[in-house]
């Protein structure tokens, strides 16, 4: 290991620059997919790209590149990166990061006049987040070949926008088909968006797995009636029933047996009225592991469980998934690799489970992945006090920056 | 007894006609207080009240009354009455049966040269529902003197518009104090909105009291966080803390010891986002019970439920309190009365508890006062589907007449 060191300041002021584009009147930083914030943002990681000696590359559905074409100019290249489009009253690390380690670091090894074997593309793919254009992972699940570019160009947003026609707009509709260039392997350097690392002080995750993901949204048809009249024996209360179901899904997973999470986010009583029985609730269950026979028996037990809670209520209860990806297990030597360069750096380390859906679970159907995380203070993430010391991230970069010199 | 009766097709006709008053172009049902629709049925029952030879009085607060002077005019007046305003998207039983009942009584008694003993009133009291101005019960409340006029004329509606200034518009903004007619007693026909008549087979039910009612807004301040990253035992999750209060007032109040109800109706989580854990949760809990002291030691064990839950939880709870009302119990010779008159016409009585509020709980401040409850169809009610049968509904007021006659 040589003493070659990114270059932390001009990191850190990278991710404040572009962390200052797709702020409102307000300061809240907003850069939905595709919008003209992320055109913005775009624009600016596209010129940092470029100065850092880069060709950029567009593929059909945004995902934006930028190659070092280096080395064996016919093998197939090293990827870094990760996405730049945020959610609503974001913080500034989120995606960032992965992508301007990634430019930080073939910076570095270009200034140092490293000539890397094989070439390094650094990669933002479009719409990680999910907020204006479902599903999330948009961009790099399009590339791994999970999706139809035609299907993905055609989808609606939540203001009524059609992602193809929005990217032509903001000038970032590629002619390159997604996956046109095949990794060789695919590294992505994020924040842990969790409190484990910064609890147990170690800079450095060595990210092993990632979560399964069961998203269902689940609806519960009640009776409306007289809140004053209407005697407890008789009642068939949708909020009630849905109050069930959100205690049930906490009680399982506490158990530490099961090892998953589970969180009912989003809730929605009508006619939602103080003196009228709910006739209907809608909320969501979010349901993660890292073990697949555990997700899917944790999904089988929600579903038993709501079938005996619509008998004992006198409810109708229906479901609909609305999202469900497979846990994953990133590359054993990658992870090595990440956690040996740690050590010779004199970082300390563990490994970790990915909570959160990746760019890196995409890229791992087509190449052998990893993640490197670095500790989120409070655990704190998709908020603005979302926070990581300017040394962790510097620590991160240069890791990312050590594997990729072990890798070509 | 003799064999007067009302004429069950001109009340019948009657209701269905305000019914048709105030409807959207969709068919749904909305005279909220002081609106133009309001002035359109206030404008249809005043024709009617002086088609029964009632001089028609309208008091400060927008109170209609229909007077007939008669027998001793410096005797305080029997009144008769209830509301004619309504819900959204509502029947067309609530409220203005007992008001199209007392004029039904009136005509009835003046068609047979029946000359009472002392003055009839029929009463309309402004907003009752208090859908468009808080608090509902308005008229009713200020009338036996629990609000000021001032006070009750400045209120601001959900459309920001004022009270007293909307029913200056309308042209019901009357001369007359409010309480300027002194009642000798009150009597009030109403549907039960409710399911026990039906069930249990009884088509008369005689009042004998009314629910105290405790309305509180809960507030849980958690943190938001990502539902991925974030451990089960590390959350400080508002919506399942709510949870937890739904099913801890369901449960208690399904305890068939506290002759209590519960329900809460409105729930709203922030930032309600399915993967992130609700940092904020805002419910309503509705408390009834017609005993006081049940009532309070209810709203008792829910605070210090809270306060437990905001521990275990790691989250702050606060509780603002939006209404509250003692029990009422009503005039013991009156109820008996209703009892006798039911018998006499060979209907099936029993006595009932109003599970929701009522005109007649102000009126019970200020003079002797009851109710009579008739059917309602499968309990259903601030609903388009309420429903009470025509035979119930003159049955209802054959009982009013009997007592009023029994009365003056």
């Amino acid at each position: 290991m040589t003493g070659l060191r990114i270059d932390s300041a001009r990191l850190q002021g990278r991710l404040e620059t572009l962390g200052g584009i797709g702020r409102d009147a307000t300061g809240r930083l907003a850069r939905l997919a595709a919008t003209d914030a992320d055109r913005a943002g775009r624009d600016q990681v596209a010129s940092w790209m470029r100065e850092a000696g880069l060709e950029v590359l567009v593929d059909r559905v945004g995902n934006l590149f930028g190659l070092w074409r280096t080395g064996d100019a016919g093998a197939p290249p090293l990827m870094l990166g990760s996405h730049i489009d945020t959610v609503i009253d974001a913080g500034i690390y989120d995606g960032c990061l992965g992508v301007l380690a990634g430019i930080e670091v073939v910076h570095t090894l270009r200034e140092a006049n490293v000539r890397p074997a094989r070439p390094i593309a650094v990669g933002a793919f479009t719409n990680e987040e999910g907020v204006r254009f479902a599903p999330d992972m948009m961009g790099s699940l399009v590339y791994a070949g999970g999706l139809g570019v035609a299907e993905v160009l055609a989808t609606k947003g939540t203001d009524g926008a059609t992602l193809g026609a929005e990217l032509a707009r903001i000038g970032y509709a590629g002619p390159h088909e997604p996956g046109f260039l095949r990794p060789f392997a695919y590294l992505e350097l994020h924040i842990e968006q969790g409190p484990i690392l910064e609890r147990e002080g170690f800079a450095i995750g060595a990210v092993e797995n990632l979560q399964g993901i069961s998203w269902q949204r689940v609806t519960i048809a009640g009776v409306a009636n007289h809140a004053g009249t209407t005697p407890m024996a008789l009642r068939h209360d949708a909020g009630l029933a849905a109050a069930r179901v959100v205690a049930f899904v906490r009680d399982r997973a506490l158990c530490p047996d099961f090892r998953t999470v589970a969180t009912v986010g989003c809730m929605e009583f009508r006619p939602n009225a103080i003196n009228v029985i709910p006739s209907r609730a809608v909320f969501t269950v979010d349901l993660r592991s890292p073990d697949e026979t555990v997700l899917r028996a944790e999904e089988e037990a929600l579903a038993r469980y709501l079938g005996e809670l619509a008998e004992v209520e006198g409810v109708a209860i229906s479901t609909e998934r609305l999202a469900r990806t497979e846990p994953v297990t990133f590359d054993p030597a990658l992870v090595a690799a990440i956690e040996a360069v740690a050590g010779k750096l004199g970082l300390g380390s563990r490994r970790v489970t990915s909570g959160a859906g990746q760019d890196a679970q995409m890229l791992a159907r087509i190449c052998p992945a990893a993640m490197i995380f670095v500790p989120s203070v409070g655990g704190i993430s998709h908020n603005p006090r979302e926070f990581t010391r300017p040394a962790d991230l510097a620590a991160g970069a240069n890791v990312l920056l050590g594997v990729v010199r072990a890798l070509v």
